[in-house]
């Protein structure tokens, strides 16, 4: 039995549930969880351990080290973070040697504990005097959930409690420190402890947990951060950087910080999910539309500016300087996840899957040991590194080490985003190659998506009777082959193959790959006069390592009168179908500096160019320089 | 006898000169400065005391007063800056109230100095210890700069030493302190003290002035910040930030903080042309190069990200993010004046031009007395306020007020930037109505420029013999009418006029006024696809509040097929000259948000429409609403 996050109570409100068993077998998925298995978590306690993380949580034991080392009060975080992660992993099968990393990493953490249950080794170390007194920075509740949430993991994949003791006594500290008329009547500058306490509530069936959670989500937006739980500075009052500038119900787009907004709206999903409230659904559900409308990238990322790691304007969406974090990018599938099955609509699950194949896997490299935080679309050869920067060069971990074992955590919890059920049989959202078993039926999935469009399905097991498998057919397909017959989508995104299974019984879906040409909505300024090649799932870029001697990314124009091919080619990095097209190539020579600026001319068309690109997550994994998802036109 | 900035001693190897003497007497500048002395400046001190600068001063002095008011540790230069403005201003004629205002502000500053000669309350009254030990941060050499330069304007313009003596108390103790060997031996996060001290030195003759000028400038980019003096804290060390990452004879390009940066490259200038260093004129003429040829905005702006103030890279130049600070602006004009002066070449004041009537101007409301910091070339109606923002919206004063008081003494000094002398005559860089007496000569501007392109210049006196008057032709000039015949520009931008001249002659220069669409270079990624409408120096925008009811700015075409016109409204925006052009609006309903890329389809044309398009540096002057500078082509 596998267990991931998200386990609702029977009273959910939910219109689909989480598979009971979910395995990824083989394929694509497969392999980047080998490498995060094989590479990304074994080297996390040493790179925690580099980092000062382990020393805080000795020196807040009162050990010999004293010095809190690292620039931010949330470095523990980064070791919860890397505890979820590591106890994903040991649900998908035993490993000796993780297992004891991770109880000596528990260890450490419950010995900082003090005896009021209260744990964040900044404050303990470097400023008791300052504890719950600087909500908007402190990332006090922010550490306590991803606490929370290892705990959780830990004890739902390996069913101890060691952690799960630890995370409640300091949740039990919490619930007797906040509310009205205690002692702290504010929220966190950084949501986490909602989805946290929420599936606290889930593990423990206590119901305290999910009113505390309700009581934090229904506080923010009234400012309660003004009242005295400020310790100055950057960013402004009332920021929306600190998601307290409007309640979540009257929201009426994502703002602010990115990965703030999105864990707070996926722990309000929770929270409609159990309790069905309709209001809070609804308000979600738009913002959701409204998001995925006018402020995400192609790629599935979010976050368009660097300056408070913020969501942009509605249609403002730079290619060079989008943000887009990875750790965005994972809030955005627990968001959407959660409204998958709050909703049971596939359009979710349409964006998981582009965020999962482009923004999110663009963050670990291709051997699992090299980040980026941030995401962008195009980089320019000019591009200028600064220190400190890590926009356009993977890194082996950073000073603000956020992503890696959030990546870390989602890829070892992958198959759960994979397959729902419900009272009518099991839900496919995506197709790993894998085995799912969910409403009363098991199924397994089998093909090399997303290099194949087919894609066998094998029903294991059904219930006898009628019973369902829907296919989600993603919104490029318009039609898609079914046993070899071609069938229009559904506009629900849903095929539904309702019928008396037999075990053995085999469908084969076909997902057509052409590649396709996509462009920008005109209200996207910054893309203007571009095309991107997609593939399937595939947002696929240029980089400069792949153009002919002498040609210029900046140079190049893209026609789409000329038909792409696409070429699977095993051995390029990890195994990718490359897309070549054709183009044009302005010369490079003449390269003035004059005034940019000029008067109405035609621009010099150039000289035909065979283009290669490359899936857009496999990027910057050769040499440093030029790349671009979007490309002008012909 | 009026007086400006920048006094070249005799040695100075600059190929012009300023003027002797400078007025403007009418037409476009003349208003603004009108506004300027009648609103902008008398409200300096009220707004200085109701932001707790001038408390500062006092509790500095020792007296009632005992907090510091205001975030950072800056305050105090607002204050200089004021003082600056004002003794330009007061170098243009006596104005009792104003002298008194001044008056009492100096003895404020005086009151507030200490017997060693420090002065920074910041440091005088909240942080004491800190004194030169946090120099990335601490901007104590900057506002010792800004008084340097106040103190020299005062001198200058009144011949009185109140505040110069105050000013050379501090300078003696700030070349006591620094140095190799001395107390402190690095630079200041924000350079100002370099050109302030070149002033110092041209305004009293003294060499140890320019030595210490030189050894601040040769000192940056050597890391001296990172040995000790950091504060700690954002942003990250070694950061062009702080513009100690290259010495200014090495960089490539302008980078990091951009009004640190052309402050710096303004000092160096000064330095440069007052040793006659070939090494640093040469770097700093490839400095202003490649920025003016990629990495500034079409209004002159620079300064493309929010994100530490800071230039991007090349070509990263988006409009609707564009941070083009009203500061940045005039450190631009401050750095090409110095090198239009030491080169004698016409395109520093190319640049001028186009940055004092667009991307400068539109820092200062008509009304004298509403700013605007950030000057971006796009808003959008989903544009989203955010607490502490000054975006998209005028303001009464900041909370970082630098830009207010640095628009009024640019403003106010303006006469000094509009021609200049050489040994054989005079060169008008501008053609602002007025009278100039360089080189030997004196000559009166007549004219309605910009609004007309007909501009007479009448030698009120020139010196017997052959003597030159030479006309700068902007770039967009391709040809001009002089006395009725028409000339090609010529290629150094210069149209000498050399001839035996008689008191009291004229010659008619004609510029070309059409309306021009220009076109980015495609490297400009965020604005391919779209054109601009100029009309003489001036950049002109759509705002919503001109578009027919219905018609939205983001659902806006422009035709370059259709010849546009050109109007002059007096009573609009204080008289400005509206053009009209023709578009096409796509409808405004069905304004989904579904997933805003798709499939390659011919955007629908949309129906005509007429545009009418008001001078950039004239709008957020009537109502909150888009705006925009490059439009899509229809």
């Amino acid at each position: 039995m596998t267990d991931g996050p998200i386990r609702l109570t029977h009273r959910a409100h939910a219109r689909l549930r989480p598979a009971d068993d979910a395995r990824i077998t083989g394929g694509f998925w497969a392999a980047r969880r080998q490498t995060n298995a094989a590479v990304s978590i074994p080297q996390g306690p040493a790179k925690l351990e580099a980092a000062g993380n382990l020393a805080n949580l000795r020196a807040a034991a009162g050990g010999t080290e004293t010095a809190f080392a690292g620039d931010f009060p949330f470095q523990d975080s980064d070791v919860h973070k890397w505890l979820e992660a590591a106890s994903w992993q040991l649900a998908h099968g035993p490993d000796r040697e993780l297992e004891r990393e991770v109880d000596r990493l528990i260890a450490l953490v419950a010995a900082a504990q003090e005896p009021d249950g209260y744990l964040q080794t900044y404050y303990q170390v470097k400023h008791p005097e300052r504890r719950w007194k600087e909500l908007d920075w402190g990332h006090e509740l922010y550490c306590a959930g991803h606490l929370i949430q290892a705990a959780v993991a830990h004890h739902r994949a390996t069913g101890r409690t060691a952690l799960l003791e630890v995370a409640l006594r300091f949740a039990a500290h919490i619930e007797a420190t906040f509310g009205e008329g205690r002692a702290v009547d504010a929220v966190c500058g950084h949501p986490e402890i909602e989805t946290a306490l929420m599936e606290l509530y889930r593990e423990t069936g206590e119901r305290r947990w999910l009113d505390l959670a309700a009581y934090f989500v229904d506080l923010r937006g009234h400012g309660s951060l003004e009242a005295g739980f400020r310790r100055g500075g950057a960013p402004t009052p009332g920021s929306p950087y600190w998601q307290d500038q409007v309640p979540v119900r009257e929201a009426r787009t994502a703002t602010g910080h990115a990965v703030r907004q999105l864990y707070l709206l996926a722990g309000a999903a929770d929270l409609a999910t159990e309790t069905g409230e309709a209001e809070l659904r609804d308000a979600l559900a738009r913002l959701w539309t409204v998001t995925a409308g006018t402020k995400t990238y192609l790629t599935g990322g979010v976050g368009a500016r660097h300056e408070g790691e913020a969501f942009g304007d509605a249609y403002e969406l730079p290619p060079d300087r989008a943000y887009a974090e990875t750790c965005a990018a994972i809030a955005s599938v627990q968001f959407s996840w959660r409204m998958a099955l709050l909703t049971g609509e596939a359009r979710y699950s349409d964006l998981i899957e582009r965020t999962l194949y482009n923004g999110f896997l663009s963050g670990v490299g291709l051997d699992g040991e090299h980040w980026l935080y941030v995401n962008p679309l195009q980089v320019r050869e000019e591009y200028e590194f600064r220190p400190g920067d890590h926009t356009a060069r993977r890194t082996p971990w950073f000073r603000c080490a956020c992503c890696p074992p959030n990546v870390m955590r989602l890829l070892a919890s992958l198959p759960h985003y994979m397959a729902s059920g419900d009272g009518t049989g099991l839900q496919l959202h995506q197709y790993a190659a894998g085995t799912y078993t969910a409403g009363g039926g098991t199924v397994t999935v089998a093909g090399d998506y997303p290099w194949v469009g087919r894609i066998a399905i094998t029903v294991d097991e059904a219930p006898a009777g009628t019973w369902t498998l829907a296919l989600r057919v993603p919104p490029w397909a318009d039609r898609v082959r079914l046993d070899g017959r071609t069938l229009k989508r559904p506009d629900t995104g849903w095929l539904r193959l309702e019928r008396a299974w037999s075990a053995g019984e085999r469908v084969v879906l076909e997902l057509p790959l052409e590649v396709r040409f996509t462009r920008p909505d005109p209200r996207v300024d910054a893309v203007r006069g571009t095309l991107a090649l997609e593939r399937g799932p595939l947002v696929y870029c240029l980089e400069q390592t792949d153009l002919p001697p002498g040609v210029r990314l900046d140079a190049l124009t893209l026609d789409p009168a000329i038909t792409p091919g696409a070429e699977h080619r095993p051995r390029l990095l990890g195994g990718v179908t490359v897309l070549t097209a054709g183009g044009r190539a302005r010369a490079a020579g003449g390269r003035e500096e004059g005034w940019p600026y000029g008067a109405e001319a035609p621009e010099p068309a150039g000289e035909p160019v065979e283009l290669t690109a490359v899936p857009y997550y496999a990027w910057a994994n050769r040499a440093d320089g030029a790349m671009r998802v979007w490309v002008p036109r012909a």
